[in-house]
Order: C-alpha cells, then structure tokens, then sequence
C-alpha cells in the first residue's frame, strides 16, 4: 500500500486503526471468500458507513477524503445468499466468560434481523467468547427472547454463557474455511 | 447535522460531493424506505467503501478521519430480501438517447450478479434513461448476453435503447413509493 505523509498538529493523535479489532471480522471474510470460490454462498461484509463532509483534489491526484465521520450503521455488517436463502447477521466478541451482554448489539440491529425474519430470511450473530476462544452462532430468535424480555423484572442485562453452550451452535475453527457457519445453517435451518 | 470547521490550505480545492449525483440513487432509497415502512421488503443501500488512512482524535471529540480515499466497490450498491427472495441490484444513468453503454458497469459487477444468480438469487439493474426520464428493470440475462458478446466480430458495446424497451421492464415513477420496481419482480420474477 502506498503511504501517504500527513502533517500532523502536535496536539492531535492520530492512530491507525485499520488492523484493531479485525480478527474476527477478518476471519469471518475469509470463510466469506473460500465460500465464493467454491461457488457455495455469496456473502459479503458491508463496508463501513462513513460521513464525508471535505474531499480535496490536490493537484490531479485522486480525490482525497480530509474530513469525515465514522456514522452508526443502520443494518448489519454481513448479508448475502446460500442455497437460495438470504443470510443475514452480525459479528460480536466479548471478554466476558459468564455471558454476552446485550448492550454489544445496537437497537437497529435488532430491528433489522426481526424485519429479515419476517420477510422468510435467516438472522442470527457469531458471537466470540474470546476467554475460551470458542465461537457461537446465536439464532435470531434466542437473541430476541433475551433483548425483549431485558427490561422485565426478571429480565438481565445479557444473554449467559451456558445458554450459548446449551441452545447456541458451537461453530468450528478450522483452516479452510476459517469458520464454517454454513455448515451450521445447513445442519439446523435449511429444509424444515 | 453539526458543522466541523477546517482550516483550508489556499491550493487545495475542497467541495461537498455529498449531493452530486444522487437522485436515482435517493429515489431509490425513498422507494426502499416505503418497502420497508410497508413491511414489503428489507433492501439496503451498501455504504460507499472508504480506505480510512488516518484518523484524528482532537480534544475528547469523536474520531475524525483526516485523510480517506474512495475504493472501488466488489459488488453491486443494492440488495436484500423480498418474499423470501435475495433480492441484488445496481442503479446506473446514461444521458445517451440510444443505448446504455456497457462501460457504466464494471466487470466484477457482472461476476457477482452472476455468482447472485447461480444461487437463486435475482439479479438486475436499474437503468435511468435521463434523456427520457424512462427507468428499466434490466433483467441480468439480457445483460450479461450483451456483456459476453462485446469482445466478439458482431458484438457492440451498448445495449441499445430498443433493447429495453423490447425486452425490460419500464418502471413506473410514482409519489408512494418513488420507483416500485419490485412490481415488476412480483410479476415477473417469482413463481415461475
């Protein structure tokens, strides 16, 4: 990649966070990748929704973003279609060995998985218990009981670790693919 | 939306593309959002995909990117779900009065509409003939014939007007929803 110098104001930070956090999201775009070159599914990661205010065209070179803001996506991070089914859902990691707190995924989200549901698609997350490296899809409708119910009485904060071992799928880490999720949808939500 | 001061340096012309070339694109985020106030269909734009260079942290406020530049994109603008149907689509414009050239789609374009359709998905383009203010549903087949032919002796690099209005579908342009081109699809398209 070509570096591009950039004069910097000594007040100002300016760190490169294009590596930070990706692994998961990386190891996801692989499996994404080994899957379009075997011709079984096409799912892509959307890209980042960005806010450009400013682009600059310094002299004849190609346009140069100089402002902008990272914005809240308003759907999720992976779509696309395997065996004629649309695909939907999201990535999340957490830190946590008791459980995945709700608070990881946007209200949006939800919304946007519920109305995928509801039109015949398939939503769920592939949630990262980083503590034990072990990696989960979570159905849509696990994850719905647990975000409505959140304000009950009764209600937590976040979905528990056991009910990822109990009702979730263990999804397995391999090489080629990465993380084999289709395998899981094919097992579980195809031909019911 | 909060305005973010910059200081310009005077040889660099700086301009707002925000609002360029967005009309077919915002019809068709109009038609999208009536879709899915309607519980019609779920069909997102992708966001434009942005290398993000360097980001600046400027005094407790949030990230603010400081140099980005645009990256072409690996698949089509649109997609989603419709009926249960993945649902993959681009939006192109011409201001030629006699065909669409084929230059206006770029070759990975064609590949992922492609592989969309090898899983069952519908694949399609919007085509706004500006000159008539006419819009087509271009089903991917009769693109991807004229795509294929345009290397060889009889091949030509256009589809021609005539073309679409012999063999796509005119979209009608409305209030509610701007563009309903998934009439077309339902007519179309599906149960066939």
């Amino acid at each position: 990649m070509v570096k591009y110098p950039i004069k910097r104001k000594p007040h100002e930070k300016i760190t490169n966070y294009a590596n930070l956090g990706m692994t998961l999201e990386s190891d996801i775009e692989q499996t994404n990748q080994y899957y379009l070159d075997h011709n079984i599914a096409v799912i892509h990661k959307k890209p980042t929704p960005i806010q450009v205010v400013n682009v600059s065209y310094p002299a004849r070179n190609k346009a140069k973003i100089v402002e902008a803001y990272y914005k809240t996506p308003s759907t999720t991070d992976f779509n696309g279609i395997y065996k004629g089914k649309y695909i939907d859902f999201d990535a999340k990691e957490t830190n946590s060995k008791t459980s995945m707190p709700l608070k990881n995924v946007h209200p949006h989200q939800i919304e946007h998985l519920r109305n995928v549901e509801s039109q015949g698609g398939i939503a769920f997350l592939i949630v990262h218990f980083k503590q034990y490296n072990e990696y989960f899809l979570l159905p849509f409708d696990i994850l719905s009981t647990f975000w409505d119910s959140q304000h009950e009485k009764t209600g937590r904060k976040s979905i528990p670790y056991l009910t990822f071992k109990k009702s979730a799928y263990i999804i397995p880490f391999g090489f080629q693919p990465r993380l084999d999720y289709l395998s899981i949808i094919k097992q579980h939500f195809l031909d019911k």
